[in-house]
């Protein structure tokens, strides 16, 4: 690796261009002025190899021509190059190509599952022995930080066990022949035309895919090599629609689960793939159609779950970017533990906090109101309609006589989106009124579609 | 810092030995041999402040008395201490350690949420001025991963928002008001007597404890330096059993959130703490009792949700003790993405991976049976028998005749936990009876509560 100088441009080398290579390629050229705040170093994408020099590309950010090559091996060999991103997935180049990198000493980040199943023992002691980094964050649950977790937040657990949902196509199919009372086939082909399955689903079905991640999270927790044939794997297709039946009446739902077990008393690993029934109490049954989660459970932190998108161009994307950014880092040796680096750029130079007046969500309110008072409900309308809020919904419900014999109830009101100022506005207004006892109950409604 | 020898044990000093100090201390002495596969060093308690040197210690392992000074002063000053772990809380003389460990080089660990909201700017920034690491993983979300994983395997996103629950005393309290009905004293005074919530809950209720926990959350996904008077901030004393009812009726639940928001348009950030309404279709309106869960929606990765237990001696340990071993590994900056360490530690050593057949969980087995066919279930409850399975329920359901009008029923059997090698037998025996059609649909019933 060169020796870098404080403002010299760490020079990038990305090999594959297909799905996740072409959202790695814009993900590097779109968010370039925060990546760099963030690393604390430039770059420069140099190179890309693909298999096509003339194949139209699917990025949204043009790559140069003169970039282009249709030869890993002149990333490998260009000196200038720092750090080796591959994305051609496989198990025989993406092993020729990441073997070179270590070996030419030039960092690598992959997501490539199944090399890292088949050599992954392998390959992280060439990267150890040359002391040249591998990173693999996209090999496992996509954008979740399981990996950086394990090595990181979570290292001073004996790690219990690890159950995870971490195939998103078979949870898709699983998730709608429960919903749908559908059969597998007629699931699997939905999932097809919704993209959510390839044209050959053979290994997310089968349940290897989830193998492959299972192993590289046991060898994380673990610290030992172990290898495709340790791991006892099932497939989803025996599974009828009546089976879903049976488990709902039982309380239960069906995954297709990754489950890695230490047992202490044997020093045994436990390490399977297999559709299983979860009980509908516990958080995994709720992760639905193509969400992972990996529930972790160790000695000292307890349960921990990771929940999100397990795959797809863009979580996987997530990973293998924040990666790079990490490969960026480590090259400059900058000390990033100092909690945050103050950094500007587009998108946050200007960033100021919201005064609360000004947050916007839908509310409940709730009024203690005296009964058979006239004009009370008039009232509240009123002030809300005067502050330019929107009732979307209204109830209210009799309470008993307090101590004087008054009769209270309680008036719901549902207030469709508006400013805090003017919903505090309208209160203030309504503290005056005698009919309206205490201050209301105000909550938010959190919607979370658009965050 | 001094320069380290490989074979030289790193020195740990522990301000604090309260709750998590006591936590932390044994963690280190009990998992010693683990963690130092891990970190790939070796290390030493050496010094321990305290408050009073003949308060009874509630550690599982002594701590040697001429370890135990009553002046933290004394770890700063001295030159073989490496690692600094602050573990006294409030932000006066907590404030005067960390400055004083920084400023001798000495990189520092700590889980105070009140000290880095408050001080949290100024003290990064001398973190990084000295090029000395700060360690803060315990300050929000106890054991959940989430600052390393901004800090890491998220860092390439541009935060959209993060939204929490951050605070396990409050969300105790609405959990049980929500389902026993009752009042929010009778709550809080339940907690109290759990334990689940201090003689004095002030900040637990009145939502500050999640306000710091979202300061330092905002402060590293924005970069940006923010003090506790940006955030609007509301607390659950004014909740009443009926607003759930309410809630419930159209479908969410209330939840004590931190929500984090970045407007792109205005370039402002919304930063509030309220009891809000949470869809009961999200994730977040499932996490009860004292867990926490935060979700982070990234543009590149979309949603993120993280859930654990985010307070409490062994959660909080986990995270002081897994920086603390990051400490040590950057102390010697050894490469440590190399996937993974191989290492031998009592717990692994001869781990081997369990053959199927010794896996042992309750079962799910559905047969297509010949309907009036005697004996059947007589036969298939003989061979479970025989092979030393119990039974735990049965049921059967008719089926619609097929093609040559011969009805098949579903008969399902629910076993008992038994190993799949048994099962396995049982079934083979099975498969040569000719009333049982096709082979049976067999699922695991997972089991969560010991794992």
């Amino acid at each position: 690796m060169r020796a870098h100088m404080i403002g010299e441009k760490l020079q990038l080398g990305i090999v594959g261009l297909g799905t996740v290579g072409s959202g790695v390629y814009d993900a590097l050229m779109l968010n370039q002025k925060l990546l760099e705040a963030r690393a604390q170093v430039s770059y420069e994408v140099r190179r890309v190899a693909v298999r096509h020099l003339e194949r139209k590309r699917t990025t949204a950010v043009a790559v140069e021509p003169e970039k282009l090559t249709t030869r890993w091996q002149d990333l490998v060999d260009d000196e200038d190059i720092d750090i080796i991103i591959e994305l051609i997935g496989g198990t025989t180049e993406a092993y020729q190509l990441v073997r070179a990198a270590l070996e030419a000493g030039k960092p690598v980040v992959t997501g490539n599952k199944a090399l890292l199943a088949e050599h992954g023992s392998e390959l992280f002691a060439l990267s150890k022995q040359r002391g040249t980094p591998l990173y693999f964050e996209a090999s496992c649950g996509g954008g979740i930080p399981i990996v950086q977790s394990l090595q990181t937040s979570l290292i001073c657990n004996k790690v219990k066990s690890i159950v995870g949902i971490i195939n998103g196509t078979s949870n898709y199919i699983l998730t709608s022949m429960a919903r749908k009372k559908i059969p597998f086939q007629q699931a699997l082909a939905q999932a097809q035309r919704l993209g959510y399955a390839e044209a050959d689903p053979t290994l997310d079905i089968n349940g290897w895919d989830a193998a492959h991640k299972g192993l590289i999270l046991a060898m994380l927790a673990y610290g030992t090599p172990l290898s495709p044939d340790k791991i006892d794997v099932r497939g989803i297709e025996d599974i009828e629609p009546e089976d879903f039946e049976h488990a709902a009446r039982l309380g239960y739902t069906i995954k297709l689960l990754v489950v890695i077990k230490h047992h202490p008393e044997s020093r045994a690993l436990e390490l399977r793939v297999q559709p299983s029934f979860v009980p509908e109490d516990h958080l995994l049954s709720k992760v639905d159609d193509v969400f992972n989660a990996i529930a972790v459970n160790g000695d000292i932190v307890g349960e921990t779950i990771f929940y999100g998108r397990g795959a797809g161009k863009n979580p996987t994307s997530s990973a293998v970017v924040s990666d790079v950014v990490l490969a960026m880092r480590e090259c400059r040796l900058t000390g990033y533990h100092t909690g945050f680096h103050t950094y500007e750029s587009d998108d946050v130079e200007k960033a100021e906090v919201l005064a609360p007046d000004d947050t916007v969500t839908p509310f409940y309110v709730r009024f203690r109101v005296q009964r058979d008072r006239c004009g009370v409900i008039a009232d509240i309308a009123t002030a809300f309609s005067t502050h330019g809020i929107n009732i979307s919904a209204t109830s209210s419900s009799d309470g008993a006589p307090d101590e004087n014999g008054v009769h209270w109830n309680s008036l719901v009101f549902i207030l469709h989106a508006c400013r805090w100022g003017q919903l505090r506005e309208a209160l203030q207004e309504l503290s005056r009124l005698n009919t309206v006892k205490d201050r209301p109950v105000v909550l938010r409604m959190e919607t979370f579609q658009d965050t």
